[in-house]
């Protein structure tokens, strides 16, 4: 018998005599006359329907087995299937006690609940949704720049030097140093888990025009909020020869909207369930909206704006101060709830590498962040500053990249889970990566 | 002018005009009528030369300075090259300060040399094709899994669990846990860096049949040595209702071979360098060997081949006893130089999660251990134990998995630096990574 995965049999085009399908049992419903099953094996939201014989049926054959059914594929005569499965045999490979087990059978468990089974969840109809988009983005988000021709670099998870400043960094050391009487270090210096790779990224900037990476970075704040996690996923890419922060933008764009289309078209039913059951009822999440990028405003301007805006805020908008989350949500609305960038930030407020503007009074950089409607800030990004003359007293090894012919290059960073809440509507950072961290908690 | 990459110049089919290229200057030689450049921006190894009048030449125009180059773009007349860049204007953007710039012109530098310069050099020709080669490499890996329907997982980094005994394990702290009089742990548990993400990749076999990941994995071992480093990167994959080892065996070979005919497809001069100038002289390295996958023998075989070995080895082959790297080396040796399955391993030799083969007296587990030439282990797999009875009075969550649809299933881990080892002939590992991190050195 030939092996079918539930997605390969859903999508035959026609009727196939011996075939072999493995699942779980999503539903059993036992007629007099005839036997339904439900099988699920992750390949896709819809499951098989397989139809037996009342006989066929046993004691271990209940929601949540494991289970491989052989027998004919046939046209099914119910509209809203193709295929369903006419069983000869089904073997029970894993029975699973029903009493025990935190799924219930055609129950829609809320994500709050769920959560509390790192192990299981994954067998919930939402995070199999939530997990095969998550796949598919990250495999378009590589897509994407390898056919742009970037190079992926593997930046490192763990660092000597903090890139954005101390105080939320996690330490790493060995046992047998923690507990010598004198201070040592496995690496001979205190090392960090990775709060960027962009420093290496700039390394790598010198040598080919184009690169990328796509890995876990850290942040050991002790917040409990459903925006931030202690270990989350960063989309970095970084461009020689850029004079304009319009490049920049562009790449930030394409991404956003190339990542989307693929995820849409790859797995328009895993979405669908996201924007029917989870986004909040409030609002109906139209994706289009995340194609028309036409708001882009400066730093300058949204401060105008905030000023003017009849709404009171918690923060009194003042230029030179950072934008608050209640600052990007009132932009993002007053520009008709579409994704808007704002550029050329106050020096003060951003980091050594950002790239001078020199346009004092006003002294600003040319950073850029990406705002998006119901999650605000997505990417942050600049061009660096690759002036020998403006970097002078700072870090050795990055004034090193400067003399030995340095390139205007600048470059951003998307955070991925935040990519997939924005995308999808869910609220809670925590729902969208398989196993969160987060202070308090490191399950499994 | 079209801004055309040295790839897409070299490649192109005819003459255009008003393009600009942009790069490095790899080497200048100035004759009384003409001056030549070759420009390198990372997108091949071969550079493309520029033509242009002595005029055009100037102070900063030196070796590893940067270059915007705007001109013609004409059929060379060198049988070596297809196009060249007739220049008309040659802006330096970033001068390169050659005396202190450690990479000098037309110089071959030794692996051991450019090591010390982690942030440049991604600059040598060397670690430029590596680079190149592990971009390809990674994508093709991707690729493998995504054509064969597996969801791809981002497996954790930091665990509160020990998949493979302690020892090796890097702790994670935050430095007010650290300052704080009494024990407290930023995730109320003592965290790690991973070193496998198998344990999470079998929850998600729990609800998809075909899962893999891709990412970075640690180990605290204070070792020197040229194949250890402390961070480095997996590929595992794990298969549900797989009943046998050679389905696992399958997918190692199929990954192994899809990954390297991509490499070599893609990057044939990157590769070529190394065969050439990098791997050991006394082997010449003959990549269709790897695809030869003719060689599988049991544990039981290994070691009777190893007793009756004419060789002395330090340590004595015994049954019961691990597999020692001289014994690695001769076995492959034995088996006539290709790669080589070794299969079925002592009971008591491996971990409590791979599958009892119930073969007494001489007791063994469904393990598989793929040695390749030159590297020893490359890939380390099994079927996993999926009886609940065989697992009792073990790891709580671990059980629970067996309760709720448990499957037959099984997976294996390719060390990535060991793959990009073994089909580049490169010696020492911390030659394939772009950040090497090992015990007293963590650059940058």
């Amino acid at each position: 018998a030939v092996r079918l995965r539930v997605r390969e049999a859903l999508g035959a085009r026609e009727a196939a005599g011996e075939v072999k399908v493995q699942g779980w049992v999503r539903s059993v419903r036992s007629q007099k006359e005839v036997l339904f099953l439900h099988i699920n094996d992750g390949s896709s939201l819809e499951n098989l329907q397989v139809v037996a014989d009342p006989s066929l049926e046993n004691r271990d054959l209940t929601f949540g087995s494991a289970v491989e059914v052989q027998g004919k594929l046939v046209k099914s005569p119910h509209r809203m299937q193709n295929m369903e499965l006419k069983a000869e045999t089904i073997r029970v490979v894993g029975p699973c006690d029903t009493w025990s087990f935190p799924l219930k059978m055609k129950e829609r468990h809320p994500l709050e609940y769920v959560r509390q089974f790192p192990h299981l969840r994954c067998r919930s109809n939402t995070l199999g949704s939530l997990l095969r988009i998550r796949s598919e983005a990250t495999a378009a988000i590589h897509a994407f720049f390898q056919n742009n021709g970037y190079v992926h670099i593997h930046t490192p998870i763990i660092t000597s030097n903090d890139c954005e400043g101390a105080g939320e960094l996690f330490q790493i050391e060995v046992s047998w140093a923690r507990e010598s009487a004198e201070k040592t270090y496995f690496f001979n210096v205190p090392a960090f888990l990775t709060v960027s790779g962009q420093l290496h990224l700039e390394v790598m900037a010198g040598a080919f025009t184009h690169v990328f990476t796509f890995g876990p970075t850290f942040r050991a704040e002790n917040s409990q909020s459903r925006r931030h996690l202690a270990e989350f996923y960063m989309v970095e890419a970084e461009l020689s020869f850029t004079e304009s922060l319009q490049d920049v933008m562009q790449v930030m764009e394409d991404l956003f909207k190339t990542a989307t289309n693929s995820v849409l078209s790859k797995c328009p039913r895993d979405v669908e369930l996201f924007h029917k059951y989870i986004a909040p009822a409030q609002k109906v999440i139209n994706v289009l909206v995340f194609f028309f990028f036409s708001c882009r405003i400066s730093y300058n301007e949204a401060v105008e704006i905030l000023k003017q805006a009849s709404q009171t805020f918690t923060f009194k908008p003042e230029w030179g101060c950072d934008l608050q989350t209640e600052h990007e949500k009132y932009l993002v609305k007053h520009c008709g709830d579409v994704p808007v960038f704002v550029i050329n930030y106050p020096y003060d407020l951003k980091p050594f590498y950002m790239r001078d503007n020199e346009d004092e009074p006003q002294h600003t950089v040319a950073a850029v962040d990406l705002l998006v409607p119901g999650i605000g800030e997505l990417c942050g990004g600049s061009l660096r500053e690759e002036r020998l003359p403006f970097l002078e007293s700072r870090l050795q090894r990055y004034l090193d990249l400067r003399k030995f012919g340095s390139v205007p290059h600048g470059g951003f960073g998307m955070g991925f889970e935040r990519y997939l809440q924005c995308v999808l509507g869910v609220d809670n950072i925590k729902d969208v990566i398989p196993f969160p961290r987060f202070s308090h908690s490191c399950l499994l």
